[in-house]
């Protein structure tokens, strides 16, 4: 392996890119190369076996790519597994439960810890075990807020009704009850304004991306695989929509994306079958 | 073809059963082959060419099952065009668009419709031409509601604050201005309340469900192909999550659902390839 591979990033969707964003942060001279699997997309309501299904394909697609490592930017597919992921890849593999856990066990100042999510990943119970694993008698409480999703996708942000009426209602059983709040779907830090209000100043809100971004750094520095120089780059591959990832995906980038493109669904989900795949510009 | 040949009916997911449901009235003695892709779930946010495929492979499966009628539960899917399936399963096709604007071109007194749909239906502008074509001069107006399907799928109806709230914003241009309203989309007759007492009883709330189901038994009349007598049945396959399917769909056909088997997800992908496919119990 070299420092000048790409780290390779992959999401059911759009919402991973808060953690490109953050990645691109942190290791601003690494190339990226990003799937968003917009042609299933959502995975937060299907069963697990099909999100493990969806998981090594999108690992088999990155693993053309040559990538150094991998991290998985979706919170229902790291809590879904991440070992048919490593087994597709077989480079090191980084979720974001994980790192979304240890920071809410740094951050919660021995309060009890709140944790939203999919339904999928809630009914996991992957934070929940995680954050055990740290905190053994932490008070958790957890909720799934499958409009949260949605509500960000239409672009329904803060200062929405329907936002702040969809907070209101989920979090209305744990007001003044925790110290912190687990983000656990990376959709959800875009409606961090909203969360706050309702919440109030003293609820920490635990954003999975940025703790993950610095696991990465961990992990390539650890194995000598730190980009050392050059600009960093990001290419997107999407197996639907291109169009519709650029204009929300900018919301969640906060720059435009203009490398986008399509992947040939054909031969993408022949993953296992053939082995091959094409692209397509899109 | 002969009578005993079963009616193949497909959605993206849950909504169809609202359609199977009025076949189900309208004709109690068939044999009905639901097919709902819960693995691919929703269908509204995909691109046009991602929805035809997934509606020709709906159709080669149900065609395993020698239907003697096709009828496409799911206004996305029918939107984004019939062609695919017709040629798919070579017996006649009844979608979902066509019945509904027949049925709002007759109730509309002469007033303005409201059309409301998934951003894909609404995109295609599918209702806005079939209606446009039975009254050139007709007064319409389009509007996605990207939110009701997740609203319904998480089991909230009337009574609903967050339902009623989306309810009042999404129609809140249209108050007092149509005389009818078109539920172009097969989840929304379950918000029916909901839209009923934001708009009033002076607005017919058109559902494409029943006119579709009317369509399906005039085809069938004509071709000599209804059933003659016996208890008709209903077997339904789903791409993922039967016990999801089971549940949720209870609310949408008033009577819990037994017979769901999960079809073997390697060999329906494999559609177009082998043209075999398993089945699997779930």
């Amino acid at each position: 392996m070299s420092k000048g591979q790409a780290i390779g990033v992959f999401d059911s969707g759009i919402g991973g890119l808060t953690v490109l964003a953050a990645l691109r942060r942190r290791l601003p001279g690494e190339r990226f190369v990003y799937f968003g699997d917009t042609a299933r997309v959502p995975y937060g309501i299907k069963s697990t076996m099909t999100i493990r299904r969806y998981s090594r394909q999108n690992a088999a697609f990155l693993s053309r790519f040559d990538p150094k490592l991998v991290c998985v930017a979706c919170n229902t597919s790291t809590a879904a597994g991440l070992d048919v992921v490593a087994e597709a890849v077989r480079v090191p593999v980084v979720g974001v439960v994980e790192p979304g856990a240890r920071r809410a066990a740094e951050t919660c100042r021995g309060g009890p810890i709140g944790i939203i999510g999919t339904e999928s990943t809630i009914a996991s119970r992957s934070y929940y075990r995680a954050i055990r694993a740290i905190l053994p008698k932490a008070e958790l409480w957890e909720k799934a807020c499958p409009l949260f999703v949605p509500l960000v996708e239409e672009g329904r942000l803060a200062d929405d009704p329907l936002v702040m009426a969809a907070v209101r209602e989920y979090l209305s059983p744990i007001l003044g009850r925790v110290a912190s709040l687990v983000l656990g779907c990376t959709h959800y830090p875009l409606l961090r304004p909203a969360l706050a209000e309702v919440l109030g100043p003293e609820v920490t809100l635990v954003d999975s991306a940025e703790e993950a971004a610095s696991e990465v750094a961990r992990v390539l520095e650890a194995e000598g695989l730190l980009a050392s120089e050059g600009d960093g780059t990001v290419t997107c591959y999407v197996s639907d929509n291109p169009e519709r990832f650029r204009s929300i995906g900018q919301r969640f980038m906060g720059v435009s994306l203009r490398d986008v493109t399509l992947v040939e669904p054909e031969e993408f989900f022949a993953e296992g079958r053939s082995g091959a795949f094409r692209e397509s510009p899109s």
